[in-house]
């Protein structure tokens, strides 16, 4: 099934589109000659928003859930690329212990976990789910919409070991982005191959790193097509640690999202946009706490100062982030796709939709819902000499291809904030 | 479209379908483990029957045919798996050469070549075919069944390199079995990455070497499984270089008809299996002359000696190869599964099925057709908990299996009669 894309026939969106398909023979050697360097997540999922002018990733998650949205189409390749993932980190394998958020009575969060267990034993592992949360302090089974159950497990942390009662497991896989920090028992475990590594988690992670790391690819790329790397890159400013009950905090953002307003409005000059410039201003670990914000106005930071509460932390680290539009609808409702990858390929993906939300506002909020799209045949399988903007299939390898730029930023981001990276030099 | 499986309700082979499945992380793991320590071909296609109380590859082809006939729905996984395979072998590559066999006016078989194009070229390369047959002297474009047109190029050898006019590729993958002999144009090319290796073709293969490789492989296999071999290993004889016009030729025949005869009756017995017996003689090297011939007794033989027509080799090496039925019907005309894999991974397969075959012929004949079968939910989508015989997905899932059994015995073949061999030691 695949929306109706109103940007489907016409804007700058289709060059850059036909510019894609038209390198795709030099774009895939780019990402293979990158994977000789550099090592990719071992998961990941994209956000992207298409403005029909310009293409952009919004956010990359390294713990990506959401993998029960994917169509029973695209599971042979998601197994497919596990077989791929585990064969190279860690081809011994026999159990996989898999610990997941812990939010332990979300059906839709307990759904994908069912599918990430499908996938793994598909690929030939024994997988079990071990919660690192406080309120499993036994075995608690839980039934699925599907007929299916899921049973999570307490783990057990004995000595430099992580398990679960009679299954000691080689390898560790994270479904969980501790953005509550890492907890005390899932560090030291060197064992164990511990997939993603704890410095994938949002308690070290930062948005600017990515998004910095992002811009770097987007220049390397845009050279390499010979366009503009602003068509796929959404610009971003970083205040640091902004206290939003104080004037010196708000300066500095106000002085930020006041520059980036400005870039951008270049920006639309110069391609002739006739849309208006925003900026979102959100925290850069992701924490909750105060939200996405969408700044159309320097003067609207005034009232955020007013609008504050209390209850919400006085100080976050911030990001202010160009906002890409997304002009893909789907029975009215704004639509945003999300790419799936499972090592260095594309697996699937799905449109995002939200009825009530608008196309300069995020989507990821509570109201959204899936729809499957049709990424099976579309990643791998764009279809030369069809005319621009009218092949779904070009257009979701257009997709794919942004999703791994993204995931090759993050593959750069992780190598830049590893810890143990002196141990490599 | 999954035919009717005949021997999918009862029968020993439901045994072996359920041990399969129960042993699937730890198939998969020694899978794994072997491809640490041996290198995939870089493509292939088995033929597989499935005799109810038996199933065994009695074909290993390295440089098959009749992707055409796989699915749409394949197409996504054998693209994933050709960049797997790239990317491992020469990740720097641009230009591929594909050099078929000279059948220039065969659409079934240019059609498989436009296949093979379009998923080489979705794996990100520049595909051209160029072909060495002499009757090629200039462009010639063939118009397919499909719309498309495939054109055969006349190849060009400059010193080390071969190539095209205006094309010079660093990796060349042949889908020529160079059954007649390695033509000199294709030795020496040390320059470029020739796929798979010239001593994968028919003139230096045996088919007693693979089978050789593949007993080896299923004994190993087998106690991994707690299995009798035998369940998945079609038992041979050979005679090297026999004359069939000649009395001292066919006394080494006999003696290992009669041979192979008694140890198949003796395995018939042991499993209570109602059949008669049968062995099937072949060229070991594939050339078409003797073709091959089903015998239920040895004095069949000197019938043999005297149809021998005049024409054919008087001379061939032999391989006398226990006879597998297939009881696997589609529509009343006997069917067998033909499994293909790109690197390690299979990716498709279809059903050969012929109306005017019967369960003990080679259906590999004019008058064949072909069905696709699911595979695509089935290799790596295995059901567990179904009942044995009762899952498609699960019987496929077993054929995948042999399939690689087959491929891992090709791999070790192939690193026997390595003529360089020395060079990396």
């Amino acid at each position: 099934m695949v929306p109706h894309l109103i940007t489907a026939l016409t804007g700058p969106i289709n060059e850059l589109e036909q510019r894609v398909l038209d390198s795709m023979p030099a774009i895939e050697r780019w990402f293979r000659l990158e994977w000789m360097e550099h090592t990719p997540p071992f998961y990941s999922s994209v956000d992207i928003r298409n403005a029909g002018f310009k293409l952009a990733p919004v956010d990359t998650n390294l713990y990506p859930g959401g993998w029960h949205n994917l169509t029973p189409e695209m599971l042979p390749l998601a197994v497919q690329a596990a077989m791929a993932a585990i064969e190279k980190i860690c081809p011994e394998a026999k159990n996989l212990l898999l610990i997941p958020e812990n939010q332990t009575r979300n059906t839709f969060y307990l759904s994908n976990l069912g599918q990430l267990r499908r996938i793994f034993h598909m690929a030939g592992l024994n997988v079990r789910i071990g919660s690192i949360s406080p309120d499993i302090k036994q075995n608690t089974t839980v039934e699925l919409p599907n007929g299916e159950s899921v049973t999570l497990e307490p783990v057990q942390r004995i000595k430099g070991r992580l398990g679960l009662k009679h299954f000691d497991p080689c390898t560790i896989l994270l479904n969980n982005d501790l953005a509550a920090g890492i907890p005390g028992i899932l560090e030291d475990l060197h064992e164990q191959y511990l997939l993603p590594p704890l410095h994938a988690g949002w308690s070290v992670r930062r948005k600017s790193r990515h998004f910095q790391s992002y811009e770097e690819v987007s220049k390397r790329f845009g050279k390499l097509l010979g366009v503009d790397p602003w068509l796929i890159n959404p610009m971003f400013g970083q205040c640091g640690r902004v206290d939003l009950s104080q004037d010196t905090g708000l300066d500095c953002l106000r002085s930020n999202v006041d520059g980036l307003l400005t870039k951008i409005r270049r920006k639309y000059k110069e391609y002739g946009i006739p849309e208006k410039p925003f900026v979102v201003v959100k925290a850069d670990d992701s924490s909750g706490g105060m939200g996405i914000i969408t700044v159309r106005d320097v003067k609207a930071l005034d009232a955020l100062k007013l609008k504050h509460q209390d209850d919400a932390p006085r100080v976050s680290e911030v990001i202010i982030q160009e906002g890409v539009l997304t002009y893909e609808r789907m029975h009215d409702a704004v639509a945003e796709p999300v790419v799936y990858m499972m090592d260095r390929y594309v697996v699937g993906g799905f449109y995002r939709i939200h009825a009530e939300r608008g196309a300069d506002e995020n989507l990821n909020a509570p109201g959204s819902s899936f729809v499957p799209l049709a990424f099976e045949q579309s990643t791998h399988l764009p279809q030369p000499g069809v005319k621009p903007g009218a092949s779904a299939p070009n257009r979701f390898y257009m997709y794919g291809v942004i999703g791994r730029l993204a995931m090759l930023a993050a593959s750069y981001e992780l190598e830049a904030t590893d810890p143990n990276a002196e141990a490599y030099a």
